[in-house]
């Protein structure tokens, strides 16, 4: 099972005997990346707090950074000029940038949607702009990382019918429009490829409806959009289930947004191969880490003395060099080593979990596996251990 | 020309021939430091934004951690519980703490001054506290750096001759009392060394007659405190002239406080060893970086654009793998990576820079490499290179 195209190629390299879920190799002009993985977010062009070599040496391959902060700050053709996105990031690796979709309908201000596109005022100067399908493609292309997302239109309440299937029609059409400005910049053999991206919110058949008429797009990889925008789990169990198992064996599954321990659990036993989140570098600067004991947060006092590493298990530079006492005092004094340090871990931890989600699929064990990150993530650190 | 001492050392290995200046090994119980050597500052226990694997790439063999903040916080009790300074820090190389003197005479709240020590309180807390000399060599002793500085009284005026004459006796009166306490606890046996510190402000007399009090007592190494505190460069002068040359040739010398490339230019020629500062790491988080044309304002519009590196000369993370427009956007995002890259960036330029110091005191040139310093110094980047 396997496809290739311009440099692009995906190959199921391992099927789960368990579950739906499937180890692969999704290969982009900027190096392979191993699946299921997970994508650390560089919304401004950096993951915030971390160098490139640094996020490399955790296990990062591939890392997402955003088109709508970009495009405010500094400027997709800044970016050209200054050598493209890898060189701007200091990034060698494969990079994929969102469409901005999600970011223009729920941070911009002053927003006005239209058929066409969105209108809408940028918060760092003011000026009106305008997200089209057409203009979000040549921003990323200017951008230029290996995967460009299409613009797509995400209903603000996935529980909302009426709003979610007008979203997912005009994600249908935008798309039209975003793979034709794709082809007419020469596709692939640009150097870039284009994902698609269902929605349908938490509805099933709206789920289904909306995978049918996104890969009607013969398109390298396939996303599945307006999870993780506040719904609960069951939301996002639907919109899985429904989606990932229909969507081509032969091409990478990304799911958008996505999340805790407990989500890739459940998703990559539907088969979804790639996922984002701030979660593990957003937490680290909220002194909040992922450990094989639960969440930790690290200024509770009961740490402030404690010599231990925050996690004996885990191998990054905050647990090899630093005690708990050591890592709480920084997060208390607010110094940005604190915040650097449980960005590692907790980077660090979502990787160890990613190599041990493809080993199950391969080797089995993904029952066992996912019981034990259930009863870690269901607590938190207890006073003695 | 050496000395040795319970673990700790120093010798002269070369001496210039065009000035007072020579290359030594001061050896502490964790390990060597070739000086002249730039210690960066560790004030809450880190070196702000840089994990200590970076630092010790970037050249730094020995760092400073500050008495006075970490006695507030997370006390002295708790850092020696979770291991020591070494430990907590994650350095395995020598450390050095100052007395917590100038802060607590610069910085602490409601301070009151008396002849057996200084009352203030908690900037943290509102906790009443005392500092006196037999306290803060044992607070020192619990931190566990390789050297411990003895309890001064630096004038916040260097040119108000009563009150320099006045700190400057107190420093002599409390020195004897720091190495009393210091020897009741096994003196350099117990891993720590102590440094006296020579006061006397702008005035040669002064500096001379500490230098004579000070070197009564027979220590690992001797420092110029009361420098650096915003007299002129003229002040400093006289002060390092003063008492450079008058301190005992086997011993390090440690110019607290100091300084700029310039400074370093002369006070080495002056005979110095050791010198601290936070203006690397400061210059770094406000956004300036010392680079081989100047110090540049990395915020600056004409760098939006620019494909090139900082210092085309610099061999550092930040120089090999990001252009200045990209230095320039992470600067004007506040992101975190920008603070961190250019603090990296000012370390290595500092650190390189004692390399070129040390190469011109064993092999000539020094006065090439001196007037070179003030050129690059004496501009900012212009706008076309």
């Amino acid at each position: 099972m396997s496809f290739v195209r311009d440099g692009f190629g995906f190959r199921v390299l391992a099927r789960s005997t368990e579950n739906r879920g499937r180890v692969g190799v999704f290969e982009t002009p900027h190096g392979v990346v191993t699946t299921p993985a997970f994508m650390p977010v560089g919304t401004r062009g950096t993951v915030k707090g971390v160098e490139p070599a640094e996020i490399f040496a955790l296990g990062s391959r591939m890392i997402l950074a955003n088109t709508y902060h970009l495009a405010l700050r500094p400027g997709e053709e800044t970016v050209r000029e200054l050598g493209g996105l890898h060189r701007f990031m200091g990034w060698d690796g494969p990079i994929l940038t969102d469409s901005g979709g999600y970011q223009v309908f729920s941070l911009a201000d002053l927003m006005k949607l239209d058929e066409g596109g969105v209108t809408f005022q940028s918060v760092i100067d003011g000026a009106r702009l305008r997200f089209d399908p057409e203009r979000v493609i040549e921003i990323e292309r200017a951008l230029g990382a290996d995967v460009a997302m299409a613009f797509d239109h995400c209903a603000d309440d996935p529980t909302d019918r009426a709003k979610v299937e007008d979203a997912t029609d005009r994600t249908h059409r935008w798309l039209e429009r975003c793979v034709r400005r794709h082809r007419e910049l020469d596709g692939e053999a640009s150097g870039q490829a284009l994902f698609g991206i269902v929605q349908g919110g938490a509805f099933e058949d709206l789920r289904k409806r909306s995978v049918e008429a996104v890969t009607k797009h013969d398109l390298v990889g396939y996303a599945i959009g307006g999870v993780s925008v506040g719904e609960t789990r069951d939301a996002m169990r639907i919109a899985v289930r429904a989606a990932a198992p229909e969507l081509p064996e032969d091409r990478p599954r990304y799911l958008m947004g996505v999340g805790t321990p407990l989500d890739f659990v459940e998703a990559v036993a539907e088969g979804v191969d790639l996922f984002d989140c701030v979660t593990p570098t957003r937490h680290g600067r909220t002194k909040q880490a992922f450990t094989s004991r639960g969440l930790v947060n690290i200024e509770n006092a009961r740490f402030a003395r404690d010599p231990r590493p925050l996690d004996p298990a885990c191998d990054c530079p905050a647990c090899a060099r630093f005690s708990r006492g050591a890592l709480r005092h920084f997060a208390k004094s607010d110094e940005m080593l604190g915040a650097i340090l449980l960005t590692l871990h907790n980077l660090r931890f979502f990787h160890t979990l990613f190599d041990e989600l493809r080993a199950a699929l391969e080797r089995g064990g993904y029952a066992r596996l996912a019981a034990r990150v259930e009863t870690e993530m269901a607590r938190v650190l207890p006073a003695e251990s």
